[in-house]
């Protein structure tokens, strides 16, 4: 089977990308990143998808970035805007996150002898961080096509982002479809430590109007 | 004063490159990673090295890549080679470190209000690492240039790598010139827990042939 490295952070898009790059045969390995999230119970959640679909293995990595702060999910002196969205990038954007979570799913899949890295960013129904754009993918993996041992060998290694011009509703459609639950994702950003959602944060808003425009019941745990 | 991320290893290149830094007015805010690496007195060095030149302040952020291994670096059972430097990327190669190091760099330098990121990479006396040559490190410059907020509100991000075209004598040279003392450095992949080197691994016999190279008494202290 081939190999596939899978960004599972625990919310609904990294559980729907699981379970379509199951569906295209990978044999996948979900690598989920703790770097000091306010909403921890992200992580545990996260372990219940990979369990849920039957990823081969799954590892979580920590790297602190409460170091470096920045963000409302890294600092807790920050709130979480809870009045809906607005326009531009909002405080709950954490600097270079993807590309933090993107190289160390590289270094996991020279590892491993993959050469395909699935993440579920989404540039339709989002909060505009930049690292979410086609533009960003394309440039993130031509460098890492000059960054390995593994790509200099011929290995060339693939983005994979299924999710990045859906809408969140065709997003939860096509999950629906792969019998994701969406019960066992957590997407708030001030979820509690058992997952319950706060349902006015901008993650919240965004989920829940993708179940509303999906026609769909909202399976999300409020408190 | 300008503020730059300088990315500090506690070797012998990335002390030159924090020395030029100073120089050039930058304010330096300099960061270690604590990757697990074997070499593990390379983090002490860092410190007294960023102590020794006045470094604004000196971070070290934790990412344990023992977790993937696939490096002598990293998987302890994994021997570091000592018969001296062979064609081809040695075993000592760490998968996407560099990628790993410079979004770590990138995240902090966006929090600090950075647009300046040092790193001691070389492409003449190295072990062929292909995360230390220039077309890699223009590709993460460019993708760098699309991931934050910062670099899309105007603030361009420059990867500043001083040492990329010198030889290590010329680099030993240079530094020498800015007073480094190089005997706080650690270079040896199998350093012990008081930085001793072993004088027979591939950085130990780059670095000993750099100072015979610069006519130099060569300072390390070998066990």
């Amino acid at each position: 089977m081939t190999i596939a490295v899978v960004l599972l952070s625990g919310g609904l898009d990294s559980a729907t990308i699981l379970a379509m790059a199951h569906k295209e045969g990978y044999e996948c390995h979900t690598l989920s990143v703790d770097y000091g999230q306010r909403h921890r119970s992200e992580l545990a959640a996260a372990e219940r998808v990979a369990k849920s679909m039957s990823a081969y293995e799954h590892q979580i990595i920590k790297v602190d970035l409460t170091v470096f702060g920045g963000s409302a999910l890294t600092d807790r002196s920050i709130a979480i805007p809870i009045e809906g969205i607005k326009a531009g990038i909002p405080i709950t954007y954490v600097p270079a996150r993807n590309s933090i979570m993107l190289s160390l799913a590289l270094s996991w899949a020279e590892v491993l002898g993959s050469r395909d890295i699935f993440i579920g960013v989404n540039a339709v129904d989002y909060s505009g961080y930049p690292d979410c754009r086609p533009k960003y993918i394309a440039a993130f993996e031509g460098m890492a096509n000059l960054a390995t041992k593994a790509a200099i060998e011929g290995n060339k290694l693939r983005i994979h982002t299924p999710l990045i011009n859906l809408s969140k509703s065709e997003i939860i459609q096509q999950g629906k479809l792969l019998s994701v639950d969406y019960s066992l994702t957590v997407s708030c950003y001030q979820a509690d430590e058992i997952g319950l959602a706060c349902g006015v944060c901008d993650s919240c808003r965004l989920r829940r109007k993708g179940f509303e425009m999906a026609n769909l019941p909202d399976p999300t745990y409020y408190r």
